[in-house]
């Protein structure tokens, strides 16, 4: 199992990265491929004391920055950290990919430099919502894309629910629509037309609609919406945790809207795991990555996506 | 000036409006005219010792209650609170009318009862958005158009551009999108086609796009978006308000999501003010809400709103 690694992602890369690859490696399995500027990350990793039979370092010598085009930099810096990945993943060299670098130029790499599942229409991200009593909930898509037809939304929901069955355990998980209303019919066209497709979806344990005041609430373990609400309900409640952190609001309940404690976000829907991480990840969100990574190939979750 | 209030909308009717009514009284000068059942009002009425000069009586024996549906109810039941309401507010009788009561019914009412303002294509309501730094947002529309156009966004950003500045005293009101990215372009096709409206319109102090990390934040005044996102949005931000409440975080910040504070949503674009109570209304919802609308009537801000 080999599992790639972007060193030069992130605000706060190359260092910690390798802390977080410091802290995987105390009882993580996988080989690391390194991917990154040889000058900067080896002395790092000496420095941190990373066995040197638990990875490769692959040299990259460009950079993608976090606020270039992310398609005209995949295609001019070829020897970047982020395209070397997806040269190594998509022709087998890696298993997975993590970067917690350009997000723009993570997804293009995901679309179109990895094949997209057999049958799966659109690709999609989401994000773990931290449910008042203490469980966690699915929400998906959360911003890649912008613009849903019935039908993607009800892939989302097919594949959200493999997610949260082989990844986040949770047994015959409940789905359910994210509406403005709780009967069938409510809502704007999407969603009227999305709930008969949910509801006939064999597939599902669909559980109708909730409503924005249910989104915390442990009503159901998948919410499926478009791109478009699931990206503004991804920042508000990222920007929860920065409002409690700076009014000095300690309460363990917030502290779960604290992103970096999941790592990062799969791309779900392509043939292989890629992992998205915010662009302010530390060791822990890198370690959280690594493992989530290894979890999903050792469970085999993409490939049971596809149709 | 005349406010009609509906004393049998709400869970704690009518003993939490009478209570309102008194709290009001103390320094509010508008002359009341109370429709509900006589029977039950008139006692209340004594009981809590509101001035006899200070308010008209309107029986009105039939209630309509929250789970009807709106359009039949208004129909069938013409002597319920809410019908005598909008037959008195559309025939001139009374200047503003507050209910508790079946929200649909009081949208129905206010779309087909009264008439839209010239030029306004949608009616909208919008909600208040309390800013960690203390000061106060609008965020519209909240889900009376579930689907919209680009020209319905650009209209209620000006609507909500005149209420923030004659309601909540915000001299030329910062105008902001509510988006998926920050730049022009960014989004989905109704956030894309909209843009260079506002952009456009002389009449805004339209300064970009904003996030969901950026709706608690002091970065706009006035937000717009369509009724399905801002429908979610306001729910959660309310359950926010309950989550805390139930977990004993007694915090400044999260009392100000108790949205009791606010009174009402009022219904903007129409040609008289009409402001809808949440079910759970206690007195001082319906304060606020009186207030509230003896400001709209005062300022004159509904009449601005036409084009």
């Amino acid at each position: 199992m080999k599992i790639g690694i972007d060193m030069m992602g992130g605000d706060f890369a190359p260092l910690e990265a390798v802390r977080g690859i410091r802290q995987y490696l105390q009882d993580g399995q996988a080989h690391l491929l390194l991917l990154g500027d040889e000058a900067q990350v080896a002395p790092l990793l000496e420095q941190e004391g990373i066995p040197a039979g638990k990875y490769t370092l692959v040299h990259a010598p460009q950079v993608i920055d976090m606020h270039e085009h992310p398609t005209r930099a995949l295609k001019e810096k070829q020897q970047s950290s982020i395209a070397i990945g997806f040269h190594l993943l998509a022709s087998g060299k890696m298993d997975a990919f993590i970067s917690a670098g350009n997000t723009g130029a993570m997804l293009v790499g995901s679309l179109y430099a990895l094949k997209p599942l057999e049958g799966v229409l659109r690709p999609t991200i989401s994000t773990i919502i931290p449910k008042e009593n203490g469980k966690t909930g699915l929400l998906l898509d959360v911003g890649l894309n912008s613009d849903c037809k019935p039908e993607h939304l009800n892939q989302f929901a097919r594949m959200g629910s493999i997610y949260a069955r082989h990844i986040l355990g949770i047994d015959n998980p409940r789905v359910a629509l994210l509406n403005i209303g709780e009967e069938e019919g409510k809502g704007n066209l999407l969603a009227q037309a999305t709930y008969p497709l949910l509801k006939a979806n064999t597939e599902l344990n669909f559980v109708g609609n909730v409503e924005g005041r249910d989104i915390l609430l442990d009503k159901a373990d998948v919410m499926v919406c478009d791109g478009f609400t699931g990206n503004i309900i991804l920042k508000l409640a990222e920007s929860l945790f920065e409002i409690a952190k700076q009014k000095q609001i300690d309460h363990e309940y917030f502290n779960r809207f604290n992103f970096e404690n999941y790592g990062g976000t799969p791309v779900l829907g392509i043939s292989k795991p890629v992992i998205i991480g915010h662009g302010i990840s530390k060791s822990m969100a890198f370690h959280n990555m690594i493992t989530l990574a290894q979890k999903m190939i050792y469970t085999g979750v993409m490939q049971q996506m596809s149709i």
